[in-house]
């Protein structure tokens, strides 16, 4: 096996105004092969420097998660066992802190099916994503666990109710990764102008395809046109595991409209799994873009992860925006394809 | 904005046997920054290059959708134009055909909530993994359901009952991409001395975990470990738009123990949405890669992106086995992860 | 065991004007403990009345559905048997036609994981719900296919891919039961009159509450404020099976603001398992239950279970639209409430 | 509106013998007009008796929610009102306290789209189910809330984030009703004297039918055959509001194969929302059943009502254990039906 890589088209588009947790005039880095995506998220960003609060980026929490499976005999010995684990809280938290200066343990959730016991282990992670954390963490737990109560059995590490880099409801609800919202309201006129709408028209959009139409597909906790395709490239670029776009792009966008026809518009994505130390994050080209966008500072720890997730929030409403309000014209999100890119798959 | 390249780390990994649809001894392409991943499906190749059949691989259907959105005054007129649409597929499925030679519009469904009328066409779309071809499609339909249909307006051409880049559960129910089933039986031997485990752990592993791990996560027609790495990586290698590894990645693990102690072992991917031509494929780096694994032959048109499909199916199978393989056992997991990568988001 | 009865208390009310596929002037009966909801219901029924075309109904499928799990050695065994089984609905068609009168096999769904083929048998079953027209079927079906495969072998009469009185996604996108849309639109001095309410702040409701909450709180398909009230009080009055009240609660309320302040306001129900033949229509009450509301006429076919269908559509309507506009109101849910019965579980 | 009653056909069924937190030798009775449900209860209650621990019964948790919706003007402040309110919970708790002697409120959690906040109420409610106690106490938490944010305006108060009669994940993620676990290990001789099948049998078919086969109906955090059909019953035996059965019925049923083939059988219910006083209670043919289950004894608040819950769960545990058995011989579930009930719905 030889050392190689794959390039992936880069551009820089931007910059994007933010203010709130996050306040900056920033360029952001998205690598695609889905080359639309760049002025798709660029007329987003012209409107974020055409208000003059820009994408008000707000934090709302940070985790990360991991869930390990023990088998009793029984319900009523996982039962029991769930409440002893739980009320040993603060012995489970000093033995994480034992092994990790990072790591820590600040929550802990069970679910009990028959005699199989599933305890899910929130901690944070500082300005890592975490995932080797929490698993090292579930580590030292499930070995704390087993010593304690001789009567479970070792089922798994990881018993899919984290939940990683698949689509599931637990991740919204009980949380996991940054939980950030990124909002806007635009004038009236600048929507006109530069979206070629009109807020009713793209509060509509939002209603009857992101809510009414996800819900008639059977979508899970997610309303929204395309994050996946935002959170992707910015994902490359900036050496983020890109698998956890997965449950990344699970999210709401909701829009009203404002006063005399001025749009609110906002993407609330609750569990993104980003950070900005780890895996990858040492690679030349991962660490510049880390370093360009303002997230190689000396801060306390999280808080270059928290940018980052604001960064990536901000971007997200651009192209979300954008493409709502591009499909609230009919034939404009098919000339803008055929205008920008070369449609090799296509042979009309 | 400066074109430029974001480099992921990339690995050949392999060769994998493959039987079945598709008869090949094959490296496969991994790109990603999650370098545990090389080993892991390393490890599968090595156990399917062991075993007489290899990696057996049906591909079971092939389509694109695309779903429209028209607004009627009420339901009975939207119920009444839907059996119009439906009754006249094959004047539609002629203006398809008209404007592409490749797009062949094989299947149309409705859905109808209140006044609102999500129209789904399905269509083939040969190698491409067909997207813009579907939009086109959409676009050309419209137009002629709007001509029909004056009573209707438009409402969006795409009205996320597609679904595209989304978890749902239309697309595994109705049909999207390329549906595969990779499998593989593993004498008990061989699961003792390669994967360290037995074929009763895994199967019982495979249940607690995928299935009801999964199940009381709120999981939608899912239940894997960590299809969306190896389809991540697989993604990048190849120019697909990893966008799709969201519901790309809903799939099914199923594993049997057979006669004394063999396993067998399945992944299940009902909905890839990938192809050799279109966006992406022509860049150099992708143009090798495709051309290394077999997929810019000369065949029949769909023949070498069910080849692609095939062999990304095979890979899941590989990651999937060599990871549930490792948590039977406690620690291994971490163990590995220790090893095999520099860990940068943790201090212990 | 001895015979008995639990008497459940019951109101007629109404009568509701229906138009569309039910031409109606009718009362409804409804059996609940919950006794607020007859005069909820009570108040739509009056709006009903108030407005010319009252509330239109339209039909817009039937069906009733069972899957058998068939188990093979390996997908691809699995694969061919689906496709061998489909090619041959005719002669599976002609077996079921033979063994019964009523049941008509109209569509098949295969679907695969693994080595396990689920296929999904679909049947009209005249006036009755049609369980177990739908069981014998399978039975009969079963036999066929596994006298026509013999590498195949018998996993269950029913394999929940069905599904019944489960909440899933498939019954709403393949179809199961009878699938009706009501519909009313009502003027904005009536909206402020009988529902101190507005157009718009039932519309914003709607999409705030059964929309944006029911999407946050992993809501499956589904869309209202409490459509398993009126189907449970319906069901139990008229011999349903009410434990279909599970699936048949699953829907889509959607509302929009028409003309100057005029409330557009419909419910989608995509499957009602309800027939006014078979299981517990034989009981007298139910019968003058069934008679009073004008289902137990000569007629084709299903044409008295639609016309109940219908008749539980726009109940449905009715409480649905009475509850929206009392939420729009602080307090006057609670107050409503208070007054209509007497509180047990409160102290206060 | 004249007072009437709708009569359902009722039973008494067993006794079940039950252990754990539930001691009994109990009859329960069913209220159904699916009669065919009685003797299938009924083997299940026979083989209880057979076993020296007959079903055991862990109660888990009790709690009953209503989540408020809050409308703010931007995210930033939904979330400062958030993070305000959840801080001053002792003096909400107190609020509640104040107006009620039961309802004590014991948790709150948050969930924020946008400017939109959903609050959700968590309070015990002592032997009541608690729909009103939790909806007046809403409306006093409301009115606090909006007395010290005035900058958030009313939404609802009541969300559907609750969630109250539909199928979600949040119920059983974060809690509501009655969560209660049923399980029974049954010696290999009684699984196939009794059941006439094998403890590997119904393993399997548990698995390929209620895990795998509700995986691909796209079903939501629930595994089972039918728990509807059993909580229908009780439910309308006992007063309780049966359009819970709606989210009741999502559950799990877990088995395993143990020692020499004896079977483990468990039923996990995490929420029944029942209880023993409040609407339909005092009536006389409710108070008698309730009476007769040993749930109108003195005993400290909730205990009642716990009682009550471990009934049902061992009740729905008999069901299933019998209909899952029955489904492993290809022909004895309809041969039953044919046996047990006049099949109106079916000619032949």
């Amino acid at each position: 096996m030889s050392a190689e890589f794959t390039p992936i088209p880069l551009r820089w588009v931007g910059p994007l105004r933010l203010t709130g947790d996050v306040e900056a005039e920033q360029e952001v880095p998205l690598a695609t092969y889905e080359s639309p995506l760049w002025p798709s998220v660029g007329r987003g960003a012209r409107i974020s420097r055409l208000v003059e609060d820009g994408i008000r980026v707000t934090v709302v929490d940070e985790r990360m998660t991991r869930s390990s499976l023990f088998v009793a005999d029984s319900a009523a010995a996982a039962v029991a066992a769930s409440r002893a684990i739980t009320a040993r809280f603060d012995e489970l938290g000093a033995a994480v802190s034992e092994r990790s200066r990072h790591a820590k343990l600040i929550d802990l959730d069970t679910e009990i099916v028959g005699n199989l016991l599933y305890v899910r282990f929130a901690l944070t992670t500082g300005d890592a994503s975490g995932h080797n954390m929490v698993t090292l963490a579930a580590q030292t737990l499930m070995e704390r666990v087993l010593s304690w109560h001789p009567e479970l059995s070792y089922g798994s590490i990881s018993g899919n109710y984290c939940t990683d880099k698949k689509a599931t409801a637990v991740n919204g609800i009980l949380g996991r990764g940054r939980s950030v919202i990124a909002e806007i309201t635009i004038p009236a006129e600048l929507v006109e102008k530069q979206l070629r709408s009109s807020a009713q028209r793209i509060v509509d959009l939002n209603v009857q395809k992101n809510l009414v139409g996800s819900t008639v597909a059977g979508a899970l906790r997610s309303a929204n046109a395309h994050y996946a395709n935002m959170l992707l490239a910015f994902y490359l670029a900036t050496g983020q595991d890109a698998a956890n776009i997965v449950e990344g792009s699970q999210g709401f966008t909701w829009a009203e409209v404002r006063g005399d026809g001025d749009l609110y518009f906002s993407c609330t994505l609750p569990h993104l799994i980003v950070g900005t130390v780890g895996n990858g994050k040492d690679l030349p080209a991962v660490d510049d873009a880390l370093a360009r966008i303002g997230c190689r500072e000396e801060r306390e720890p999280g808080a270059n992860a928290r940018r980052l997730a604001g960064l990536i929030a901000a971007t997200v409403l651009c192209g979300e925006l954008s493409l709502l309000a591009a499909q609230t014209n009919p034939g404009e999100l098919m000339q803008s394809h055929l205008l920008l890119e070369r449609r090799k798959d296509s042979s009309s």
